[in-house]
């Protein structure tokens, strides 16, 4: 058996719709095109999020990877 | 004796649940299936808790080690 | 296909407007003219942002990498 | 004289039980089992405290020691 | 075209007027007379604002880099 | 004159009362027995304070350096 | 001309009154008798300030460097 490692999720995620929360609160959803070790991540098509709604478009936005806490595909 | 040290817990949890908290007081259980030394952790099937409530359900989601705060095997 | 990293999107955003956000809750937009790798920022004709609408004027204005959250091109 | 050093007080305190104290407030009491140099600590029994009455049982759980503030054992 | 780097912006600044904006919504409007790498600052005949208006007068002071925000040449 | 250094005042107050401030607003006295380069401190007959007065009793305590604030001699 | 640099300001404040702010809003003014490079600080006779007015002494403290966000020699 291979063993997992946490960033396979973010590899297989590639493409796909994220869902990000970043410290303050804040919760982005869009399409993942890029990340790095640093898990800097690029999300294209993003929205804001408040409490599961869409709080408005941000279009391509990068995330910088010392403000995240959760990333989720969907 | 063999000495123990903070990661077997972690190890010995793989494929278990487990509730993690983080900053900001987010609370979140699921089965944990990776973990890296910095902490980073996946849960599938994770759901965030409220007052040990289940609030919202997460599938898949990646833990960033630096906003844990502490994690429990159930 | 050549693979893609977070720090594409800003080198693409060079001379572009882009959307800054930082800790606390600042929002900062301008014309994005210099960052380097600790996502140390540049902006010129800069105002500063609140729920979207102009609160004031900065003029050219160095965000500290530190204190970044997201940057989104617009 | 042997000069003493802070981390003593944790070998010294293994296998009995200490109160952890926590950023954002949390304090956890239980015996604690492991330490490592981050100050990551193990406790067994674990029950988290407010105001030093239990609030609710823990079991096993790990402390991340960037979040611990305090360790004072029992 | 010789590239721009963040830090042009500071040397460009030296003994000219800058506010800068600290963690915790601290901001500081002053002349700027010397700065390092980590963007520590040192700033004379310097003033603290409040909402744009000057709430008290500091003379010299020297900002520490790891709490500033942004720096804006006046 | 012998040039003198901050951790100077630690090792001269070995084996005497301080006062350590925490983040996060919690003040703690104590007799300190021992410190190392990180500002890790152990207090023994440890008080935790509140407005200058004496809130509950701690007995022996490890303060983490990354937390401490300010350590005044008393 | 010589280049000024930030930590001169601290040489040239050795055993003159400053004042010294910390993160959480702490204010405190003293004598600073030592520094180091990572801006801990030694004050005597210090003052802990609310608004400008003194709130209790505080005797010799060492403020640790992490902790401080501006400095100003009175």
């Amino acid at each position: 058996m291979t063993e997992k490692r946490p960033f396979d999720i973010l590899n297989n995620a590639l493409n796909n719709n994220v869902v990000v929360g970043l410290k303050g609160g804040i919760e982005v959803r869009g399409l993942m095109v890029s990340y790095d070790v640093h898990m800097n991540i690029v999300l294209e098509k993003a929205e804001q999020l408040k409490d599961g709604e869409v709080k408005r478009g941000l279009g391509t936005v990068l995330l910088r990877g010392d403000s995240v806490v959760y990333i989720s595909p969907s």
